[in-house]
């Protein structure tokens, strides 16, 4: 069972006013034409850092002991997670330390050193990284912040639903991808606390269907490792997220990599933003019909915008 | 002088209203900190069409009589205002004919045509386009609704700023991109009328310098006919427009194809929006000091988002 309520949220809601963007809402007439439903977009491309995931990094630094901000934070991210808690200690003054495996893209790297944390390159398994955590956490006395499975990120996390009830309310059925488990279930807790007849829904990459799959058994299956295009989602469901999602969470409905590229291209050419592939997730999934919304609001958080544009502008010869 | 008063942008904010989206607009605290202001991007690429030209076009056919409605409209245009003319007569019922280059893009006809409007091509020459349209017209009755030389397209154009300043006031300057004019002209007219202090500056791209050049030389003088990425703004000043901006424009200034191209990949990477090149410019000229803004209040329309999106899917073999 789920070690926080409602309540939680709420405060989380509180806590990051003066850090966080309140993201604005989207609608479109062609997107409601198309799946016949009211359909709400929460922008989180448009959130600090380009992703959801700066609620709950942030969310998690302002509740640390004086004595844990000065020792400082670690983690292992070579994704939003680690710019978003690379941004929050920037902005509370707080060490913050990323493992990274030494494979990741050099402009992953870049980008968190920018926001002034310091980058440990670690082997791409597992072990490795998990031992360079440790090793570290022996050292400095770091924190350990989790990417999704502590309970200070799945509050801020479900932050961006919290908002969307206030700004879109009432809902039928509120989606998020399903990576870790972080966004879905935070938002799980938002809105059942607040809405129980809202149904909350997971997409997730056909081609990484492990979370479908957990929810079906009834216990964590690992992920198929596999290249989706939504490279946000490649990781499995921890024993934190998995609870909140078996106890609060509807279904999850998966979606091919044809549905995801076009969902994407749609949205940028239709509503004109920068959205990265695991955003594309649930709108393919209310796009292709995988769970039933005729006549019905339909929230959706857009989790992220971060896309190397570089092959873009290369090819717009520009 | 300007046939036209701050009424008229205000009558015609009411008469759009059940027609046109209210459209966000965006910070980035980034942009602010590079700029040393704070900018307030209005964000037309969300409106209807994708552009704000969807205004004017509504503006001018909601004020039609009924026998011109009934006889239909006629305008000369591949870009964005065809498709805003046939998105309006779709909307209201009314027949829309458009005159286009027969070089111009397939995909800008297809959606034109989309929308229900009738292509005739022309030959790509100002004297043939010219004798299609009179033919056009003597053949069918039609009320020409010009491109943005036209008092109803300006007044529409104009309510864009109107929306920024119940969004965003109190304002310093504002800054929109001048092709034809219709946008800066309206712009003036709504920001002058409500808040003379502010200053109203276009922003144009140096390789099509002429409203620049028409503005210091009192006269309308001719474009370059030069190739530059922001393709909407080629077209040269009307009589109408010239004579809105020669009252109540405070300056032109004008950014090269690179700070273009910087400008518009910032806002697509940090501002996570699909913008094309036409609503960089302004945005070039604050990134790019090309007028005093430290420290001040700065509104910019974001003119429109219609960017052939099909090299970047192909670039991202998705």
């Amino acid at each position: 069972m789920a070690d926080i309520s409602l309540d939680e949220v709420g405060h989380a809601a509180e806590r990051l006013k003066p850090w966080a963007h309140l993201t604005p809402v989207l609608t479109s007439q062609t997107l409601n034409e198309r799946c016949g439903a009211s359909v709400f977009l929460k922008c989180e491309n448009f959130q600090r850092v380009g992703a959801f995931k700066f609620r709950g990094a942030m969310n998690a630094l302002l509740q640390l002991t004086d004595e844990e901000k000065a020792r400082g934070v670690v983690t292992h991210s070579s994704g939003n997670h680690a710019q978003a808690l690379a941004l929050a200690g920037k902005l509370l003054e707080i060490p913050v330390c990323v493992v990274m495996p030494r494979t990741a893209p050099a402009i992953k790297r870049a980008a968190t050193e920018g926001y002034g944390a310091t980058v440990v390159p670690c082997e791409p398994t597992q072990a490795d990284r998990e031992a360079t955590v440790e090793r570290l956490i022996g050292e400095h006395g770091y924190t350990l912040i989790h990417p999704f499975d502590d309970w200070r990120i799945i509050a801020g996390q479900g932050t961006a639903a919290w908002e969307l009830l206030d700004q879109a309310a009432p809902l039928d059925v509120v989606l998020t991808p399903v990576g870790g488990g972080g966004l879905l279930s935070g938002t799980a807790i938002a809105v059942k606390g607040r809405s129980l007849a809202t149904r909350v829904i997971g997409a997730e990459p056909e081609m990484v269907d492990d979370a479908a799959r957990s929810f079906r058994s009834g216990r964590i299956e690992p992920t198929n490792n596999a290249q989706t295009i939504a490279d946000g989602l490649r990781t499995s469901l921890g024993p934190k997220t998995f609870a909140v999602i078996r106890e609060h969470v509807d279904d999850i409905v998966t979606v091919s990599e044809t549905e995801i590229v076009g969902a994407m291209r749609f949205l940028w050419e239709r509503l004109k933003i920068v959205v990265e592939p695991s955003s594309a997730v649930p709108v393919a999934a209310v796009l292709n019909a995988k769970l039933p919304v005729q006549g019905r609001r339909v929230g959706i958080i857009l989790s992220g915008g971060n896309v190397d544009l570089e092959p873009l502008f290369r090819a717009l010869s520009v």
